[in-house]
């Protein structure tokens, strides 16, 4: 298997994507390919002389943070994502993973790889931990203004996704919202809650505050791109200043027989909402490649856990799912809409 | 002092609001009002023999969380919170607490009470413990669609209520977003960080990361009502899951150990951003009386809280602050704006 990365992406590359490919290259059956300056990257792969499969190909052009999404992907041609994501479209390579300015890699993917069809927009999916089974969160980031029409997009693939790769029986799909009652929400909220309900096909339980998604109540929580990372960041957060506030009262004696303790489980778990670098990345559902993305500030674990994501939604055939799925959704949708009429 | 409690707004009423009001009369120096049905009002009450000054107005109406709000407004004329409001209104009363339907509470209040001059939205504030001092955040459910103008309104308030009531000096005002770059966030973030680069009377410091903010890098932090009761509730059930996943494994008598420990600090402040019944309720600025907000879900314990923070709203004269220093940016605003052409 042949995974990407855009070693130009991250607030700190390349240092953690070279690091990062050094690690998963040792750990997995892969070929890593590096994406970008070659004259950066080459010294610094080279600091590594115990390392597995690992090449890289020269991209002279990176988008930044700063980057306007659209006019980066119309004007850098030569930049990393965009070279990183022609070897996916080109079957030279399986995956890619990126931790670069998010809208360029969503842009940059539905341009290159294409869209799947019959889905407008494109979501980043995350698995988080709760005190029940793992919830599935889309969109995180990908769509920071959506109509309502784009949730239910949302909910399809992440139903699809849910039962397929999850394996997930009759997934239970929600909507993050301020309040459970019908009426909560801003516009864009009250009208998704209004076509989920109609939408036949999606066992909807309607809306869903962050507790009862800690809880575990729901499989499948929508939301649009911002207000999904604004969760994801501010679960982050919280759980860092609990961390802290705890480490800081504690004193040291206790601290590693709590750490000691806690290291079998729990604080496993808190990491994985604490720390984003224990997310094996989130996939973009809604192209015809596996790309993956990862935080801006992530360390060379972080990379190293969005290979090993990339690896296993290359494994588990993430995208033929998702592509028939929503054809299978589509044709049902259909017969039940002829039906009607 | 005389303190409304509008006792049919919680999920639970009219349980917590008596208990609370007697509480609350028992520790502080005020008559607490409840207003409400009295033919329940008067034999919940009648169990705490042992009460303060607490006395019952009647209200035969009752709006719910299904209601919509400016319906319910508009038709039931005699509703716990349109009663309550018109005490306030006519002097009878200093202050209401309500945890029923937030977007009735802030309809009928500028109804009722009315605006103050120059402030065409209201914002629930809320002070949030970080591991610097604390942060001021605002709207926090007043308003889920804004319009880039109202947050601008919102910064202004922050402004003056961290300066004048909190003690700041030169408050650093802040956007939450989910990026600190200039270009992050959905369209009305973008608007509302232009605006906010522009006002040469406001200390702006940029975009602000959850995780950033409760690192105490800001004083006042101004967002939408549904981003901000979207970053309050994630950062309550995610202080809450790791709370949970840390005594889960942890054994019993580690609990205790650490229970003692923690009591002292950190617990309390952890308590505070994990159970909104430790919050002395938030404040609906922009209006001319004290009206405080506290959850529907809230038990006694917030109940009497927030009948404690509309006590000190009264005391530091917050009203009086808010509409001299909105008055004072107007005019300075004003005089700037005049300079320029």
């Amino acid at each position: 298997m042949r995974i990407v990365v855009d070693a130009m992406g991250s607030d700190n590359a390349p240092s953690p994507e070279v690091e990062g490919a050094v690690k998963a290259s040792l750990k997995l059956d892969v070929e890593v390919i590096l994406v970008g300056d070659e004259a950066l990257l080459r010294p610094a792969l080279d600091t590594y002389p115990k390392r597995g499969n690992v090449r890289i190909v020269h991209a002279s052009q990176a988008i930044t943070m700063e980057d306007n999404p659209v006019m980066a992907v119309r004007k850098k041609k030569d930049a990393s994502v965009l070279v990183g994501l022609r070897l996916v479209k080109n079957g030279e390579a399986d995956a890619m993973i990126s931790a670069g300015n998010t809208g360029a890699v969503h842009v940059a993917s539905r341009t290159i790889v294409g869209p799947i069809r019959g889905v407008a927009r494109s979501a980043i999916a995350t698995i988080l931990p709760t005190l029940g089974a793992p919830v599935l969160l889309l969109d995180m980031g990908a769509n920071v203004d959506c109509a309502a029409r784009h949730l239910i997009d949302f909910a399809e693939m992440g139903m699809v996704y849910a039962e397929r790769v999850l394996g997930v029986e009759r997934p239970r799909v929600a909507l993050l919202n301020i309040g459970a009652e019908v009426l909560k929400g801003n516009e864009v909220a009250k009208a998704v809650h209004a076509k989920l309900t109609d939408a036949e096909h999606i066992n909807f339980i309607g809306n869903i505050e962050p507790k009862r998604l800690y809880e575990g109540r729901a499989d499948v929580v929508v939301c649009d791109g911002f207000v999904g990372n604004v969760f994801l960041k501010t679960s982050e957060g919280a759980a860092w200043v609990v961390s802290r506030l705890v480490a800081r009262e504690l004193k040291a004696t206790l601290i590693s027989m709590l750490g000691a303790l806690l290291s079998r489980g729990a604080f496993k778990r808190i990491r994985r909402i604490r720390d984003p670098n224990e997310h094996p990345g989130a996939p973009l559902l809604g192209v015809k490649g596996v790309v993956i993305i990862t935080h801006g500030g992530c360390n060379s674990k972080g990379v190293a856990n969005a290979i090993k994501g990339a690896h296993r939604a290359v494994e588990t055939n993430l995208i033929g799912h998702i592509r028939s799925g929503i054809e299978e959704l589509r044709s049902e949708r259909g017969v039940a809409q002829e039906a009607k009429t």
